[in-house]
């Protein structure tokens, strides 16, 4: 009943690589979602023979995108590379902020629509997607200029199909009134789900004030549904970036992952 | 050239009523928003009495809503009526998050709506015009389930322009991707226009993030122009939060408010 179910190694920065790895076998999960950092860190060949080795789908790459930064282009390409090379066909954008001192986000978001026609065939050439994420607007003016799933889409609508999608993730788009009717636009340009729940109040550095499924306010299973209905069928990473939890034991947290998602998401 | 500026009465905290209105006299401002709280302690009448003497225009009350506390309705009557007495047509609403344990966000919407149902009827009846402010969607599910202006107007415009309008506060509003359009269609329901700045990073506890003009990459001008592009030619509040604003003289935090004002909005 858990066969969707992906666990974005995000989620367990308590392990490393090979033990992320065992995590998922040891619980029985077949997904994962991985980040370029402990890829880089581990090895990007090594990471991918142990990951294919033992059986595991990777089912995104985190992350392309911050196209304010100089070297944007060719670290993007690099990007690319790394997630046809780990079998995944999904290269998360999370797209940048605007330039410090800079109050131009319409020039900012022009410049993720450009960057992103630049490097789309190159992403479609190597069998990848490029899906970009909304982020939610407290991340507007330093990590992501997208800020709802309707502008996303529009953005995505730009390109072909094979060469970029949107990527849901309920904690960044709970909030908009407009939720429903842009998921069902979104449509067959979803190309994944993540979920994660919003706890009250934030804690301190808001980046990490992400909770476990049914620890807050988000109906993510109506979420879910609405997704579905869409006909997405793909998988559902467990994304959550929460100190307390990346403080527990490994396996806890996985357990605790499996549980919620049965209860919350499913 | 600062005929419109009012000052806000949470810019200054570190001024009791009498102080603040001795500061914007002592300035040349003719313009001051106020809050419930600092009008209860130093007395309704007093206040009133005070501000008129003093020639004080006051510009909005700030503020009614929260409307999941069980005593929500008789609250915002008494509100009404201190708007009322503080002679100010404008009574700003923080329409209030979920109950607490509620992911039930559709519901808590609709409660806004059946209680300003309950309440515009009285508001007009004391001249007062109910304004429903959109919060920023970090504020979702603790402070107000009214997340974009264009949300706050489907709302507003479900009852007639007398009893209902909008507030448009750049610091929540500014990431938007429609927020031109959404202020071009409020239009005349525009109650009244708030500013401060989106410094980043947010400051510990996302409350008091709040930056002076031109701190921070809020386009105010172009929002300014906006704004008026309606027809608005009302007042222009300076409304900011911020612990270090607050440690500041008085008189120093409403010379840099003119300062910027004139820099930045006009």
């Amino acid at each position: 009943v858990t066969s969707r179910l992906s666990l974005n190694q995000a989620t367990t920065t308590q392990w490393d690589m090979p033990s992320v790895v065992d995590g998922c076998v040891r619980a029985g999960i077949d997904k994962i979602g991985l980040w370029r950092g402990p890829v880089a860190e581990y090895g990007l060949e090594r990471s991918a023979k142990l990951i294919r080795d033992a059986g595991l789908t990777v089912t995104s790459l985190c992350r392309g995108g911050f196209f304010a930064a100089p070297d944007a282009i060719a670290d993007n390409r690099r990007a690319i590379e790394e997630a046809a090379e780990l079998g995944t066909g999904i290269l998360v954008l999370v797209s940048g902020g605007m330039a410090p001192g800079s109050r131009d986000i319409d020039g900012a978001r022009q410049h993720v629509i450009d960057s992103i026609a630049e490097l789309a065939p190159y992403a479609a050439s190597h069998g990848v997607q490029l899906s970009i994420e909304p982020l939610h607007p407290m991340f507007a003016s330093d990590r992501c200029v997208v800020s709802t799933l309707d502008q996303a889409l529009e953005m995505a609508l730009l390109f072909p199909a094979d060469q970029v999608g949107v990527c849901v993730d309920t904690y960044h788009i709970w909030w908009d009134p407009n939720v429903y009717a842009a998921i069902s636009r979104a449509g067959s340009r979803i190309s994944i789900f993540q979920v994660c729940d919003w706890i009250t109040p934030l804690p301190e550095g808001v980046l990490l004030g992400r909770g476990m499924m049914g620890d807050g306010c988000i109906e993510l299973r109506r979420l879910r549904e609405a997704v579905d209905a869409t006909g997405y069928s793909g998988p559902i990473e467990v994304e959550i970036f929460n100190q307390s939890i990346w403080d527990s034991p490994g396996d806890e947290v996985v357990n605790r992952v499996q549980r919620t998602y049965l209860d919350h998401v499913l």
